[in-house]
């Protein structure tokens, strides 16, 4: 669509994936969703919560921001629905505070659970206050307009990730990482295995016992040429 | 007063804005402040709080110093009084500590609430435990020395923003911003109209009314060219 | 040692530092250690902690790593000791995620009492939740893979310094310092006296005394040519 | 494809835009293509040319690698044709100089104009005696290993783009930008209207004509409140 | 000024400093005149040259725009004299390419001789082969909107330094510095005897007298404590 | 050597490699050095000539400087003899104008080939012209003081890697390489022995060969798992 100018557009009806199964991408965390994923749709590490020891998870409503701009914010909250997150772009590079208190009341008043954007935000403690949870790349009190368009319900690029609207959002202190709906089955399936598979070798090494003979790293390792001195002294040998 | 070397000038009597009117403003917070001075006065995204839901406000003592040289501080504590906030730039950019919780003892001994720098400090820690807030550019243990004269309360430029000595700061988890001693009282009742202005909106938002609405977006928004589409696929449509 | 490819070796015997000696380090914290040693030693300001107002102090075993590639962390559990501190440098920039809560419980089975490492790492909530503390330049979900050999216990520079394994290492809100084993006892001393002199320093600045005073500044001050002017009109006619 | 692991896969045939409209996109140059394709596909400001004066256009062999590690490199040469681009991308952040003089050797030998990537290369100077224009992100000796397999002509993100293999990349000192394939022939259109409406605009302001009358803004800028002062002095009435 | 709005004022007429004064600062070059200025005026170092061997001297035409709109470009225009430099600064960071060849065509047919921003640029190859010389911070196609107003020739502070309307701004190689108006005539006094001074020192050491006599420093570094070792072997010694 | 002050110390008598040899390195390159070297002691990214298409080497003579002072460089140049590389890092990070043409006239008069520093450096153009190379962090024009000893050819890590005064510095487009004086002959060796292996691989390149074959790659990659798809669509099934 890239001949079609993507300002000033907003779509109505998204599909969102199963309520029940986003819920349980919360249990999972960012890291193992990544894994589950074939380490793929992580958005890039400026994007960092503004609390800590929150994981949330939600549909995307994708809202496209012009610099310095965020008069589309209002429009966005009109097309979210309970467990919302919001997931916002802008089309360059901005540090400015486009989302605040305010805007966080009446997200929270339709149910939307939490903001992640590749923008900066202000108010953030009264958002810690409220607990609604912020994923952001900056904390500015820097103001904004509203003088020109953007869109919502778009698909567009935050922080290096292809997003549609009604894709799997999951955010911890890990960072955020995105699931395309389709995708969502098949990526809660891995994530339940990567997580009862990663149980058991987590009892396995409180006890004492070895990743490298957990995994039978040892052979592969000599393989590839490890090799094991007794001392500094020999490190020294090798070098003269 | 440019062509006269700024360095190695302390000036002993400065003005104040007046002690009840510079508290209040720690009842605004920056983002507000930031609005009610039309947008200005706000240091870079740089400076940040080394703690955390901590608001305050004091008159600035201003103090110049050269990179990785703290000597001026010790200058600066006997200049200060209560309520005032010692406000730190260098001479060009340095992240070196030199701040930590000895100066800060001294500081506090004199009433003084806050340290606010374009600068590293360190002993952040113990900082925290004494309840004396920060706000720098840096946490690192990077020592100083005592070699270099700078200045106390001369006019000075502090992360982008022209700083008198006793301009009023007000800092919190959003960043800082500074405003003039002559225009205390006209940012102050601007700061108590945005309050009272958005404690109305945030009722009505938190009811679910939409900003859309409140604040009567629709017409502009369609006069600018704001499309709504039923679907991804009307989106589709648009681009073939 | 340059000529040898410093991949692909283990040193399994290595000396540190008795361990009184080295548990006293945490009492000092970072600044003074750093102090104490000349200014020297410390990791560059990247390396930030994941928690906060926590200091701890080990021996450090080090391990080197490949960009994006953790196969060595499994290499180097099995070389640690109870209150080891693994150290871990990349050959190359590098913020993926190398480091996560399995491996945390691996090396906290063995005694080891924290990460050190000029990478970045994951499961940052969980790690907090262990009580595992962890000094990283970046909280990143990426994941690393295990392909590429490194080294463990070799000397390595990290963040800016030089470090050997059982070099003490000392961590705390401010950063990390890096102290030779061979100096462990002369700088320990030069710590407890700075302790010591800085006590009395603080008592006498909270009572309000001066640090110009203390440290009797007056007169080096004018001798370098500080002036005080009574107010900012003289320094107004000072330009004119 | 999310759920499928995207690396290890090889895409032998791709489509490519029609030859000729390629090599029209030269003479448009970036900042032209950019606006005449709506603002979208510019890749991120960090991906920059290492030589001065160059412009180049061709169609988009893809390559997603891991962090430092170049082995794909090779097997994209032999998926190459005359007048193709080699557009790279890392999984995760490097720096690292993934390319270089005998890779470019080889790339030549097979017709392609340019590489972009979102990667380091080294052996700078030769490649600007070879007359092989290069974009990249960063000039570093930095050397890579062949351990990890990557992919070669899968749709991918570069510096916030996504590309498919066959859009046509035009690239020159403004940076990149990439134009979907099926979007060639509408953009070079959109391209040729507005040279050809620069052009007339560049005769009449470099013969003294104003934009403001150029472009009719005088009234839209009253309007939107733009007021004229005589001086400084009327300028500071208004503040007091 | 604070609390009036900023934006939206045009000021039309300035002063200048005396032609033949302000065309002699090219002789001096940045780093002479930011010495005979006390060390003061210096741009921060972001702000860099698009091309190399160039120096320029001029009036300052100040510029206050918001992030991603160069509306205030055409009305800047209007208000420039032979001889003038554009001085640019954003209210908040933003590095697109808010100016161009058009603008500079309009520009050049002015007498303006230069461009400097704290801003992004595009066309630079164009730019440098109109022989039109822009400092920027960066170098990026990405467009803006003509929307928000900003404005001229007001007082600002530009890239950490205060500027007013009539400044002199000198920019080379090594960066940009400005001059105050009332100062331009003790400046280049000032300059004027470093140069000569220099010219005579750089005699002297190119003949291969050292520094540290022509200067006489051997004294005060051996007062210091400067210690000659007679080799590494000493400097171990030290430290046992 | 750590407890001792590392300031203020000066070794007279370095040892230097044999002068043949150290300029057989101008030859072979960074990257090729680097390479030959295991991939070691390539300083970091951020250390970037301000010239292009200039390769040097020589022997250095180590300079230790503190933030935004350069009273050292004087004291340096006295111990400098013929084809010396000047090696600078300061004691904490500091982008200042540390050098510029004087220093570098007096450089000149001794012989000395380039400076390297992890420091800005000024009067660019003016070093250009002189042809006096210089690999530095930042341009700026920002002055420093004379305060605080610094020292001269004591050992130091210079942008991440540990440097003997008289070790081989070699520097080109790429960056800069240092190899430790006793390494100096095998270095070299395996240098000669690369461009040789790299000279015929480039022919066969140049001809047409692919690196799949001449380095034997495919049936590694084939064992990795890497697989040839026909075309975008079957890519697409795989997904499904």
């Amino acid at each position: 669509m890239s001949m079609v100018n993507r300002k000033g557009l907003v779509v109505r009806k998204i599909q969102r994936a199963d309520g029940a199964l986003v819920k349980e991408f919360a249990h999972f965390g960012v890291a193992t969703v990544h894994e589950a994923q074939q380490r793929q749709g992580l958005l890039d590490k400026r994007v960092r919560p503004i609390q800590q020891g929150v994981t949330v998870t939600g549909s995307a409503v994708t809202v496209l921001v012009s610099p310095g701009d965020n008069w589309m914010f209002h429009v966005a909250v009109e097309q979210c629905q309970p467990d919302d997150v919001l997931l916002v772009a802008p089309t360059s590079d901005c540090h400015d505070g486009f989302f605040g208190d305010l805007l966080a009341t009446s997200l929270k008043a339709r149910g939307v659970v939490a903001l992640v954007g590749d923008i900066g935000i202000r108010d953030s403690q009264t958002l810690r206050e409220m607990n609604f949870p912020v994923w952001s790349r900056a904390v500015y009190a820097q103001g904004t307009v509203k003088e020109t368009l953007g869109s919502v319900n778009i698909p567009l690029i935050c922080a290096g990730q292809l997003v549609y609207p009604g894709d799997i959002v999951v955010a911890d202190d890990d960072g955020v990482v995105v699931v395309p709906r389709a995708d969502a089955d098949a990526v809660a399936q891995a994530a339940r295995q990567r997580v009862a598979n990663e149980e058991s070798k987590r009892v396995r090494l409180a006890s004492g016992e070895l990743g490298l003979d957990i995994y039978q790293m040892r052979e592969q390792l000599a393989e590839k040429g490890l090799r094991y001195l007794d001392s500094l002294d020999d490190l020294q040998k090798l070098s003269s």
